[in-house]
């Protein structure tokens, strides 16, 4: 068992128990937790010092080899050892609760996104579930070495794919407002079809992966789509899951292939000194909260408000920044919601401005918060124009 | 809304109201019901006649030009108009609370999944909830044309990218039990990612495509890794999620590269078989566990036994076969548990037989049943040998 998990137990209750229900795949907490991953759900169960898992058939064999568990089990075997029910069908839950039985199990926590259908269903057994709070593993946001590192190496393969974008945009041609790549009009689906290849090759999956440009970029989670046009903005946001690690990347650039307007240009720089300043503010201690703040204040007293216009949100409208591991958007939040920042957290700093006049900008890093400020995890250059 | 809303709501109490917070990026009904995919929990609430969806002021405008639902509101507005909470912060249940008051909610039903922390917090706010047993739309197992059409697509897709791992085994060369691809031993992790990569060309996920030769084979959710080996099976099993259309394909395919052993042969024949009279039985009204259960039957009679063997499962321990859609494994199951199959329903049929000995084999096609039987959708050769 790691040391958080033993240091909560001992917050709690020595005699707690903590039980999931999902999928690894999906549920970031069961793979943090077993380092094992599987496309349904799986039972884990975590008494005392020792982890369990309880696997079908299927996965059994698979648990055995893989799962940094103290225990694999066999549903089947639990199965048939868990005693009929009075009147019904033996069920999963009855397994679960004479498991529990077994392990004299006192006290038992489930996360908040723990089934309502689970938690009716123990209730029915006399089993009564106890709701731990969001982060269920404290120190899942805490990233050790080896995480920080599985997030740089995702990083460096995003960086790799904007950077092999930049390189179709400037072997790209401008014809009147267009953008003509081998001839063609460079549409936004080819320019996410180079970055989603160019992270595949480095077994990463881009899914979402957005290059919006000109009136699509206001609108911040817009793909984009259609044909890309010069001297207009194309925000690239590129988030990808690494297939061997489970860690994910997040970065954007935002470029323009021609000229950038002069108001887009200085909306443009505005952004890059939010996010510059942003990034020097991050310090173990300091509020996420007070950064998003000063980087409001900063684009206000810039020229660039924040509100509905003309039946539009305009402005600033989303948070700094999120946490990032086995979830693209994960504790702490850098936003309205007040959350200290501590070592070992690893966040992206995002700032952005979106007009329907003069288009979106977004910039975006990752940095890993230390005692005395942070150290920036991606790299890759930020272009404005493209010739 | 859609008929099959409207006659399930017609079952139940004409002023139900339907509540789901999820990720329409994770949770298929809420993607299903509005057409809408966003990677954080949005509020979903069907009421009479009329679907409504709560997005933040980051999703909003796009919501509103992309959701098929009556009504986008904005949770920022919804939120402000919230009358304060007594003694405490207002939140977003608050909110929800509010929205179901002010559309004279009487009876509010959620999925099984539904977050206990969210059912909880209903409650503290006098507001219950009913569990609507999966499936919580039913109607989402009955495919339309257009979503046969798209489940279709995604597995000529997978066929091309099965196809293209082929080529690349007959342009292998062997050398003793070695396969050389251009010149270098062919590995598990570049098979996969010949398939991947050609997935990703036509804009389909592959995540956790199975590439497993020799021992590895015999476990059927191992990826595999390292050097492949000829005269030894391998197992293709690919199961892209389409980026367009979000509809999952899913095919496998076992083949040798070289020459397979009789024993192998048989084994493969015999799946082949299994296979081809499974699909066969397919027909609105048939139980799935009769066909299961028919080649369970089959199986032992040919020989091969399940059961455990060394300590490890052997044999065909897992389901025949399940349904596919927006998720990759959803209702119904062709399997020991039973389950009518109904016209419209789509699902696979891919019996295995795995053992140390000789190694693993699974075939597995995707087919739509209908009225006098089914039309398969999946088309790729089944091959057993590649010189």
């Amino acid at each position: 068992m790691n040391k958080a998990l033993s240091k909560k137990i001992k917050q709690a209750n020595p005699n707690s128990t903590f039980l999931i229900i999902a999928a690894s795949e999906q549920d970031a907490n069961v793979y943090w937790a077993t380092h094992f991953l599987a496309p349904d759900p799986i039972i884990f169960i975590q008494h005392k010092k020792k982890k369990y898992l309880i696997l079908n058939d299927l996965e059994v064999d698979r648990g055995r080899q893989e799962a940094h568990v103290d225990q694999v089990l066999s549903f089947t075997e639990l199965f048939n050892q868990t005693p009929q029910a009075r009147g019904r069908n033996k069920t999963t839950l009855d397994m679960v609760v004479h498991f529990l039985k077994k392990i004299k199990s006192q006290e038992l926590w489930v996360p908040e996104s723990f089934p309502i259908a689970y938690a009716e269903g123990l209730k029915k057994r006399k089993v009564s579930v106890k709701i731990k709070k969001d982060p269920f593993f404290e120190e899942r946001l805490i990233k050790t070495t080896a995480e920080k590192n599985a997030i740089k190496k995702t990083l460096k393969f995003t960086s790799i794919a904007i950077q092999e974008a930049y390189a179709v945009l400037k072997a790209s041609k401008i014809k009147g407002n267009k953008i003509l790549y081998r001839g063609k009009p460079l549409t936004s689906e080819a320019l996410r079809q180079v970055i989603n290849l160019s992270l595949m090759k480095n077994n990463c999956i881009g899914k979402h992966t957005i290059t919006a440009g000109g009136k699509q970029s206001v609108d911040p989670h817009c793909e984009g789509s259609g044909p890309l046009k010069a001297h207009q903005p194309i925000i690239m946001d590129v988030f990808p899951k690494s297939m061997d690690t489970q860690y994910f990347g997040d970065m954007t650039r935002t470029v323009v292939k021609g000229k950038a307007s002069d108001r887009f240009h200085h909306q443009w720089h505005t952004v890059k000194k939010a996010q510059e300043t942003g990034i020097k503010m991050v310090k173990a201690g300091v509020d996420g909260y007070d950064i998003h703040e000063w980087i409001n204040q900063y684009f206000i007293k810039n020229g660039y408000p924040t509100g509905t216009q003309d039946g539009r949100m305009q402005g600033f409208f989303h948070g700094t920044g999120h946490g990032l591991g086995l979830d693209i958007h994960e504790e702490p939040r850098v936003s309205k919601t007040k959350h200290i920042l501590k070592e070992g957290h690893v966040i992206t700093i995002e700032p952005g401005l979106y007009y329907l006049k003069s288009g979106g900008v977004r910039l975006e890093d990752v940095v890993y918060v230390t005692k005395s400020g942070c150290e920036v995890l991606s790299r890759c250059p930020k272009i404005l124009e493209i010739a």
